[in-house]
């Protein structure tokens, strides 16, 4: 099981969210150091924006704890929107292109989850990519092709509706080879404006994904945390997991729902694959 | 806490302790994942004999569970003494050199624990080492001092006296900073044809350590068990942590003890250093 | 371009090809130090056999002349069969899935050159591969789909018959897409009993490759070079460029040739793609 | 022979002088490819400051010309002063804790050359190093020693002093023990204000060092390029070797001297160890 986090707001340095706090996310994948029940030790990457720029990536195989690039760079860089994740590898190689997030041109993806039996349909989902993307593709994992057939499908355009025809592949490939419940996911993409994260799996039990609540009602509820007044109302976090136990800051997105981080009103939608 | 495994006996595959096995030390390495406390994914090492070479070393600083290289090693290598272990760094650089085992010549080093406040006695313990041996240092472990000063004191010509004499040094420099309890050790060293295992700790709570069952009682206590017929007599696995649930397989050393495995009967001999 | 060793004969320690020689192939990875004109530091990966057993690979992203690993395990392991290559990347990642020689059950498979617009090619070369075989691709070099592609057309059980159809299989591709010379390549195969070593390009002027002598020639013109006594008649190295400079010792493997070293007389044959 | 590079002036993407450029480092780094005589594939690193802040360094131990995290970094991040480093090994362990440039509060160190016979001389030099600064110590070069003298002279106060001081020590060390030269270096220095630039060996025939040329200079002499506009008149580079053909753009730094870029007039000094 991977962990991961997406911010959007006021530009922060990295480390404010990945190093610092008590439970940050580097914090989360020494969790089993503390008696917890998962280590995240396969590696981990960073993407992030800067103004106008194209996204950059900093991936590495090393276990985030121990990665001192990570920490000096988490130091120095700023970003109103950033990507992190933490790999527990579910079988595939522990290389750099095997983790998140992934990148295509202006966009970021990353994934928490699985295609079940995957080595099973494989094939026959890598077939289904455009031509024009295939050869673009660098890793072996399910998430990297998750990610070509988001694209394949229209992520560019219409985000929502092309994970929700990318899931319907996979739901029908797997379907057709026998495979019971062919999807388990949390996904967050971004196009370096918006954010959007979807929870869904085949089951209908997915793993957890949380927003962060509206930063004025959360002024309002601890007028005495400080370092909320310096955030812009519009500054959110999506995290697979909580991070700290500020009472009221967390709300969990409801299974088979996106939510949408972007400017002006967030939303939250059904998700529906189509199949 | 670092965990670690030494073998003597019959020639066996490096894997059948490493790997195979549901509790092998890669499974320990792991053991947060299944819910236990501890994660041990800072790189580890193996040391192994053949006859009448000087032992070879494979130190990585990857997670053990995931290094593929470790995993044909494994496979590929038999020996009648190897020492494999897994490091969860107390503070020091990720990097080969910091890995156990540590190797002069014919003999090979290994330690879990730690010399309390390392950075304040650091410049006079290594200041303590024979100039000759000083060159050869390589990393920056309390580990790999404490082999140095063992070495300084005579660990090739008296293994036991060298030991008592390098904790003895080791309390009295950290006694004379104001360090109450300077040092927690288990320790296991090697000259290819014996193992000396150390368990000792200021506090005189040292950190656990077990001694494999002399195998003809052990194929007492269970003659169903086939693979036991397939190793001398001489055969011993001394470990932190025992692997297996097998009833009767493991005795703990006391505190403040030294185990010997040797040809001929083993020994169980108390432990003082020598202040 | 890379470089790569194929030695089949009298068991030896790996180190005698990789480490030791004036021009071993470590050295030649070096070169450029000396002056010469390639710099093989994208990786290197080593795979042997040992009696009855499936072989093994250790394989490896740093530069072979600082792994350390490279030599202990060098020192360690005598084999009768056993292939190394040294990688200088023409764009693909530099990642262990990447590096040869690759392994399919009891093969082994390593190549110097490259499939001209990989990018361009890939996927259709891709989706000729046997389904089954899929799964197993690891990386994402042109050097991996060849392999597969040998296996699709049967490799094991017509080894040369099965690299004339890839490389017809690549050429027809490549062709059908415009590019004008589609494939360069030397490649090295074994199933632990024979090695095949190919030589071929679509232009015709291939990468240099070549063969040891036959031993009782070779003891024949140098009676007085100890070491070739200790050696089988059936030795035989075959390389991409000369080990030493030993007069009379290595004969250049003809354009458009495959070689055969096996049990019995040894076969040099020409090579036709089967368009 | 490593190589090095230092920028103050203007802030720029690091990518301008590490990535991009016909002669970058990165391409010196991998120079050898086109018939040069070194490679530069044991390691590199990267220091760099932003406003007020302690510079942050990225160090690692792949070549420079295959670590992709560098590109992305080079390309992401924008500094007024960096300094860069890609290292040939003399000898000492490839890790990142021996990668150059090393740090130490508000200062960076790198260094191109070395301390002869540095294994007959470590003990000594590194028991002159001051106690509080020891167990700051984390790699086994003659380079980082260097450092760590330099701060024990007085580097933080007086640098050009103190590194007399270090040289000077390093020379009498070395003699004392019977070696005849003791020391070659180019080490450039900088507390994120000034750099400064030494060249010096005891040989008197020093490795090269070069200034770029005043910016006005420059502009006067290719009013065609019209990139330099866009830089302030204090900006220079200092490096081991030029980048680039343009005439007029380099100047020798002269044996036995010091270069210091600082705010205001630029300044050259004989160097003088002090024995």
């Amino acid at each position: 099981m991977c962990r991961w986090l997406a911010y959007s707001g006021s530009p922060i340095k990295l480390e404010e969210l990945l190093v610092k706090r008590d439970r940050s996310l580097i914090d989360q994948s020494l969790h089993a150091r503390q008696g917890a029940t998962t280590t995240n030790g396969d590696g981990f990457g960073v993407g992030w924006y800067e103004e106008g720029e194209e996204p950059r990536v900093y991936r590495s195989t090393h276990p985030a704890w121990n990665d001192r690039n990570l920490r000096e760079l988490a130091a120095g860089i700023s970003s109103p929107l950033f990507f992190a994740h933490i790999r527990a590898s579910t079988g595939t190689a522990i290389q750099e292109t095997n983790t998140h997030p992934f990148r295509h041109g202006r966009w970021l993806w990353m994934h928490n989850g699985l295609v079940r039996d995957f080595h099973r349909v494989r094939r026959e989902l890598v077939l289904a990519i455009d031509e024009s993307l295939f050869a673009s593709i660098e890793g072996t994992t399910d998430s990297e092709v998750m990610f070509y057939l988001a694209l394949t499908f229209g992520l560019e355009s219409d985000p929502v509706g092309a994970v929700e025809r990318m899931v319907g592949h996979v739901e029908r490939t797997g379907r057709s080879r026998g495979i019971e419940l062919p999807i388990q996911m949390t996904v967050a993409t971004t196009d370096g404006r918006s954010v959007w994260a979807f929870r869904y799996s085949s089951e209908g039990t997915s793993r957890s994904l949380y927003f962060s609540t509206k930063l004025e009602t959360l002024r309002a509820l601890h007028p005495e945390i400080e370092e909320l007044s310096g955030l812009s109302d519009e500054t959110r976090i999506v995290v697979s997991e909580p991070l700290g136990d500020l009472p009221g800051a967390w709300n969990e997105v409801p299974e088979s729902h996106v939510g949408i981080v972007k400017p002006g009103e967030d939303e939250l939608r059904p998700f529906t694959p189509r199949l």
